[in-house]
């Protein structure tokens, strides 16, 4: 049975066209942890080949973001203030795996941490790493 | 007719399958700077129906790596280091800006800082702000 | 006479041990901007004999703050949620500038962009470029 | 008896004068991590009596600087190309010990990830983290 932060991220993450979109699934949602993986498409493409920097950041982006939410009382959204990410090899492999978690929560603000990983024949090698703050806002509506 | 920079940009950038996908154009190419232009569609957009933070800074990245890119020597490829970027007002409106600009060009790194407006009824309002660092990179083949 | 707002930023300035240390003073309070200025001293630099990066970081983190500062009701304290700062050309010169300014007021967050110029027998060259996001919270006392 | 990268770190670390100032110490220097003290002292802090956020990023800079150092070759150089630093707690305790570590050496650039943490009767606490990106210059003389 699904747990109650479970229940508010998928729904939540239901909602994100944007992910759909590129073709992105959530694969464990924890206690101020989230992982997102991304299968390889050509069409995510930078003019290398490589997937997009845009894209690479936009699932550890959501990672973090729902690694927030995950601590965020259950009548909060969640918002990116900012992140900033460095880009340490080419996203290139059979898939992107972004995993985000939260340094330390806090009643508004959450600093949190990200990593994105490629993975190729199951050996996995850092991508890119972010670092961001999220923020809980009250849900409108 | 097209300067030799409009030209080896357009000529990556055709090549950015990712910046296809989601429907953003170049419109403008000047020495130093470049503007991106991007339609809002409902398919990019995240739970709350503004346009996802990834694509907002995919289009400013690519703003900052093609200015950046306008200033290096025709041989160079240009790969983002890093980049940070601080979410002001939502990404909603008819249509997204995303303008690039070198804050001062090195052989190497350039520093470039890009801005994003969303246009609602041609009246602008800065969503984004980014500071990045893009690099110079022999061509491969 | 003095500006309330003056007369806010000066009063919490003069708390500021460790700007009196390095010798910085404020030389512009504006609405929304403030201006900092440091006199070269050979006891602040690194192993290159320029100007730390950490108190360069230091002098446009505080014009940054202030210029959040003066826009916030006058009940409120300001502390930095976190910045970044790319820097440019050496801090090196008579004197340096620090500018600061807020891109968009927010009632509780505020995103500022900053400016360290060096100052070489008036001619000013670009340093180093901040991006920060400075929170108001209730003054405790 | 001292490594060689131990003597090079050292070296350099003596021509910091802002470091000495202060009254920060390296206490660990290893193969791509490097780990710096601070003493709290009063002439440091910002209005509320915390260490200034400048002084912080500082010793994290300087942290994550040497690392980087630490694994280019003899005749390098290295300069911070830039940083992003949260803050997580403020910067109150008996000291400060900041620790830097390279998360994947290049060649010629290095992202690096620093940890700030007060000490209070032996207990840490996280207080501000740094992603950054080094370079490797080719020293000059």
């Amino acid at each position: 049975m699904k747990t109650e932060i479970e229940q508010r991220v998928e729904k939540s993450y239901a909602k994100q066209n944007a992910m759909k979109n590129i073709g992105a699934v959530i694969t464990e949602i924890g206690s101020g942890t989230v992982t997102i993986e991304l299968p390889f498409r050509t069409d995510l493409t930078q003019q290398n080949g490589f997937i997009h920097a845009g894209i690479v950041t936009m699932i550890v982006d959501t990672a973090c973001g729902y690694a927030a939410y995950s601590l965020m009382p259950s009548t909060a959204a969640v918002l990116t203030v900012e992140y900033k990410v460095n880009f340490i090899s080419p996203a290139l492999g059979d898939k992107l795996i972004a995993r985000g978690r939260v340094l330390k929560p806090g009643r508004t603000l959450m600093a949190c941490l990200g990593e994105v990983h490629a993975v190729t024949d199951g050996k996995e090698k850092l991508v890119a790493t972010m670092l961001a703050t999220m923020i809980a806002r009250d849900q409108v509506g």
